[in-house]
């Protein structure tokens, strides 16, 4: 398996990526290797720097930056030689299983769109991001920011995707899937979760358990993969990543505000397009890019797409979506 | 001052509220009292246990309970005796100044919507939550569950509502109201946040201050006053009240983690109504009486009613509500 990442794309590049990268590579399967994409000179130096052998890496000289303040879209077009674009393009067209890159998000959804594109009958793609049970384990949590206003089409959507994810990931056989919602019952809610509900406790498309609530999420006894729209899984995500700093002020460190750390996770898989793609935080350190490596392999090892295509083409729909 | 509290409705009722109002006696203002409204036989038992002299308590005697599972609506027709229908008949005609229960959440509002009514004007009620700052001092969070589907006129007026009771509770000269998004600048978030942004930021009725994100909350860098719909609200408040169970759960015990409990507050005060009514957890503790019946003294001192009133008769809307 070959695992692209863009190196030029943070906010510390191309020295944390390729740090991240070499600490990576011990942790990979066998077979797995990484194909670096940006300035090979700055690249083999940063290698030079650690006593590294850059051989150890497949590396594809770029020379243009997609930077954090580039034009999502704009960018592509405008910067074909950029480590991203050429990333994208390697994804595209099966030199690569998968890409991983801390760069500009925009543009990393502009490259999704642009190459590899949404998986057809998936309304809308999303991102998602594994989080820590207390007793030890963790869940899936999606959308984590995509789509701030989603219909209930698009989240029920998310949940064949987080249980076809987490269950490639895992082998776990049937995930259970909940609601974020603000009440158990059925009838609990705002207009959207009602609806979802509705739409999701008829379905033989995946394990689902119901509503759980936002003091539920954490102790993982009721569900592993949580499903909300983007703007409430945002709010979600960022609120649990800064109780590893709340914890961190009160000189607290601990396995479980660790793995809140999003170093521990270190990228958002993608869901629902035609190839594995991971974002990660622009200012990601190298332990973080080393995560987001292994999630990046674990996501290809998922075979999602295949998966999702199967139950997307079989039964787009349940019958009330219209 | 008279502070109403309902005896009866809480899950251990009438003893965790009677030993609470006991402990927060010695910490109310001189010109304070309590006045209860359940069973005076069970009461004075109650008293009678802890060698307490039932009359530092006025007692209102009811004959009926307003329990968990009775229908919100239907109960305060059904059941005109009980200690939670009293305790709003006596707020609405004056004979107490503020009024607190741990009972029926539907069934309080029910109470709050039959006799002591929104503020003309107030398009709809919220309930609030103070949080706490790391650093020290606390925020105040709203809507935290009341209206799930929210317009932008309500957070308008939530923001209206938030900062005035601070202020009055606090006594802090212009508190600083944020959006609870997704993202910093204001095209960020979701429709209703895109719109509040522009309605909000062009306010003179309050110090706006724009968007915080999730992990921006805690901090109290940013902002004093957090205002989101309450189905936002309510997952926010529900899994940060988790954190102190995750920390507990981890052997920690610290000031900070210790304020996320619900016992530390006692009580969601109800803004936008012509009177001070707090609500409070169905279980709750002693401890978490008294906070209640704490807020409900610092509520009705806070004189939020006369203030909003005189705001929203002047401009009750922004030129852009319509």
């Amino acid at each position: 398996m070959k695992i692209g990442l863009d190196t030029m794309g943070g906010d510390f590049a191309p020295e944390n990526e390729v740090l991240g990268a070499l600490e990576a590579l011990p942790e990979l399967q066998e077979n797995s290797c990484i194909v670096l994409f940006g300035d090979e000179k700055l690249i083999k130096a940063v290698c030079k720097k650690q006593g590294a052998d850059p051989s150890c890496f497949e590396i594809v000289h770029t020379t243009e930056i997609i930077g954090m303040h580039d034009h999502p879209a704009k960018a592509f077009a405008q910067k074909p030689d950029s480590s991203m674009a050429a990333g994208f393009k390697a994804l595209s067209s099966g030199m690569i299983d998968g890409f991983a890159s801390p760069g500009n998000t925009g543009a990393m959804m502009a490259g999704v769109m642009y190459t590899v594109r949404t998986i057809e009958g998936i309304l809308r793609p999303c991102i998602s991001c594994f989080y820590p049970f207390i007793g030890g384990g963790s869940g899936l949590l999606l959308d984590v920011g995509l789509n701030a206003d989603c219909k209930a089409e698009n989240l029920y959507q998310y949940a064949i995707l987080g249980s076809l994810y987490l269950k490639g990931v895992t082998g776990m056989e049937a995930p259970r899937v909940a609601l974020l919602n603000i009440g158990e019952e059925e009838s609990k809610g705002n207009l959207l979760m009602k609806a979802a509900h509705e739409m999701m406790s008829k379905t033989n498309h995946f394990h689902f358990v119901g509503n759980i609530e936002g003091n539920e999420v954490f102790t993982g006894k009721k569900a592993d993969v949580v499903v909300c729209d983007g703007f409430v899984g945002n709010v979600v995500l960022k609120m649990a990543e800064s109780f590893y700093h709340l914890a961190l002020r009160q000189g607290i460190e601990t396995d479980f505000f660790g793995k809140l750390n999003y170093e521990s996770h270190g990228g958002t898989p993608v869901l629902g397009v035609n190839a594995p793609v991971i974002i990660g935080h622009g200012s990601s350190s190298p332990k973080a890019i080393k995560n987001m490596i292994l999630i990046t392999e674990k996501t290809v090892k998922a075979k999602l797409v295949e998966k999702v295509k199967s139950v997307i083409t079989k039964t787009a729909f349940p019958d009330n979506a219209g």
